[in-house]
């Protein structure tokens, strides 16, 4: 199924630096699509700390049940380098015992091949559920794939682990610390079944700052907070979610508790997280949802998601209908706090709804001309406490249907 | 906008039992639709007990809001009867101190005509949020409401409270007790904004049994947790949803503890409620989820409503696709306790996966000729303990975005 780029995307690719001991290729395998590539491998430098977030779902895949195993462990020593191998067209979710063998096989292979030790090398397979990874596709293309590595062959690695997704994704930011350059390149995929804990998204970010591992992972499960959880296209969480970041500590420069350093990776999330809903599946619009005046942040969140969650807010979106009422009632049914007669609703700049009622000075035309903008603002203010939360989303379209009623064939 | 009758719709509406103690009657106010009847009555006579169940939406309406003060107030007295007045075409939510003068307009003018005195008198809207309700229309009519009041009315009474519904809904029982006669009858409105904790439906049901209040308020609520609060069409909870339970009395059975009623009472219940989701918005399949093996009964529902919400479910569904990895992917974002390996779902009698994977026997051809029925249970045992529960909903289709991306207009 060939489906158009997203009118949302961005106009092109961007130009990301090279991260120096970080290499990539990728291949053509035929796991599942023709004539695309579909296998990315990158190698990590010995010296480089790496920390991941995944997926809470229960029934979670094969790949992340070994990821989080693996980081956990204590053979995960940075003396060493390290590997991440991924694949589209199949997730090797709920596909039994057999999941782990594909794991375990091309871990083999890739440690085998790139020196790294098996504990370090991570794996990662998003695509269809339930049917067994052939595994042996991807074994054939290991040693091709090693003898590919390049460091500047980023954009490539990006485009072999997308699905249904309409654009390739990139996002990077430089910093200058004590007069060295440090530098995060990020990509990512993702465009259906994502809701917060990680959704069908798979993320890789590189820098050459210098961290622990330890502070390393808090910062990045801190930011993916903010970030990837604050996202949302169907509500649906994927079983195979991964967002993993590699610090190889090339450029020395120690970072640990660095300011700038998490504001950029931070900003390089963010970015990563938009491109992700901008190509929601069957996305026309791309919505953020300002919560301010919550009882906390934590409240704000699930009246935010509550919003960008509902099926009847997203269609009226689609339809670039200002029906505020929807709002209202998405609000009401959060289960977080609110009073009716406290709550202000804007779409953009304009005041619809405060007080229990519409706004007297609201005027349809001025809402329905914010609705027609391809980026909306939606701002409820619950003007109860200081509590604040921002989400992303996109709205429900009949491409969305057309998508998913007919994924596998 | 005219929408064709839902193709799961039952053949006809069923022929009610009158309800000895009950009238009703309808007209077209003119509130909002042209060409319809949109405000019904129902009087009830003294010696009538009354229970409700509301929206647990903190925006709700003010109707609702002042529904639940008078069932609560010790002016509820069965002593003397009881009025219910709903209009469709608007809901009277989120319309400030404005929607409480709407109700109290409301009130005293059907006390005034019927003679009930007003803490007995119940008012419901539905239709569009955040507009005024204008109640003069409404006035106007209620003294040719009284005059009109019949006890044969009760299907045009439930024609009246429709708004995006395709087809009338009504459900009945009678049962004998020591030899006398005892009837329920009962109708519902709603297909669209439907999800646990009451949605967008208005459901009215009439008893000649007799019953204390007290216990009569019990019943319903027990019963509501296994019928209106298991059914879902699309996640959304509306600010307007009342379900009320008259019982007159006047068949002189006390059905106080009687379990045969009580069965006759979810029979109806269920039997209304599965109509809602068959006129869901854009149905083309009910479709049945039985959870069993569950922690508890509280997690069956749980992982139960994770999987009649699912939009890559219910689109999987509307695309005869029996895509079970989505089905996996819903239980393992649920939140509730589940064990991969344990668990397993079939397509009907059909076993598609079990122990961590698709089951040995499975064929897609048997699994994608139950996903052509247009009534499909799907199965999931989870094989942890003994907790179960059964939901109801429907799939999710183009004609949903259409009706919903344009319903104001």
């Amino acid at each position: 199924m060939a489906l158009p780029r997203s009118p949302l995307a961005p106009d092109h690719f961007p130009e990301l630096p090279e991260i120096t001991g970080v290499r990539f290729a990728s291949v053509a395998a035929g796991v599942r699509y023709k004539d695309r590539t579909d296998v990315m491998l990158a190698v990590m430098a010995p010296g480089t700390a790496v920390a991941g977030v995944f997926t809470r779902s229960a029934t979670r895949s094969a790949p992340v049940l070994d990821c989080q195993a693996k980081l956990a462990s204590a053979e995960n020593d940075t003396a060493h380098g390290a590997a991440i191998l991924v694949n589209s067209g199949n997730s090797n979710a709920f596909t039994g015992h057999y999941g782990q063998t594909s794991v375990a096989e091309i871990t083999r292979s890739v440690a085998e091949c790139t020196g790294v030790p098996a504990a370090r090398v991570f794996t990662a397979s998003t695509g269809v559920i339930g049917e067994p990874l052939p595994h042996d596709r991807i074994v054939a293309q290991i040693a091709a794939l090693n003898d590919g590595l390049d460091a500047t062959a980023i954009e490539a690695a990006a485009g072999a682990i997308m699905t249904t997704d309409t654009f390739v994704k990139g996002a990077s930011a430089k910093i200058e610390i004590d007069g060295k350059t440090v530098s995060i390149a990020g990509i990512a995929k993702g465009s259906g079944m994502i809701a917060p804990d990680m959704a069908t998204m798979l993320v890789y970010i590189f820098t050459d700052a210098k961290m622990l591992q330890t502070a390393l992972q808090e910062l990045l499960s801190q930011t993916c907070d903010r970030t990837f959880n604050c996202i949302t296209v169907d509500s649906d969480t994927s079983t195979s979610d991964s967002l993993m970041l590699c610090a190889t500590g090339a450029s020395g420069v120690d970072v640990t508790g660095h300011a700038e350093f998490a504001e950029a990776l931070e900003a390089v999330m963010l970015d990563l997280s938009h491109q992700v809903v901008r190509d929601g599946e069957g996305a026309t619009k791309f919505v953020e949802i300002q919560v301010t005046g919550a009882m906390n942040d934590h409240d704000a969140k699930v009246h935010g998601l509550s919003i960008a969650n509902s099926p009847l807010v997203k269609t009226a979106i689609a339809g670039e209908d200002p029906n505020w009422g929807r709002v209202v009632m998405a609000i009401g049914k959060s289960g977080a706090a609110a009073d009716r007669d406290k709550l202000s609703i804007s779409f953009g700049d304009v005041l619809v709804a405060e007080k229990g009622w519409v706004s007297p000075n609201y005027r349809e035309a001025a809402g329905a001309a914010e609705m027609k903008k391809s980026e909306i603002v939606i701002k409820v203010d619950l003007g109860l406490a200081e509590g604040q939360s921002t989400v992303w989303t996109c709205d429900l379209t009949h491409q969305y249907i057309t998508i998913n009623a007919d994924y596998r064939s």
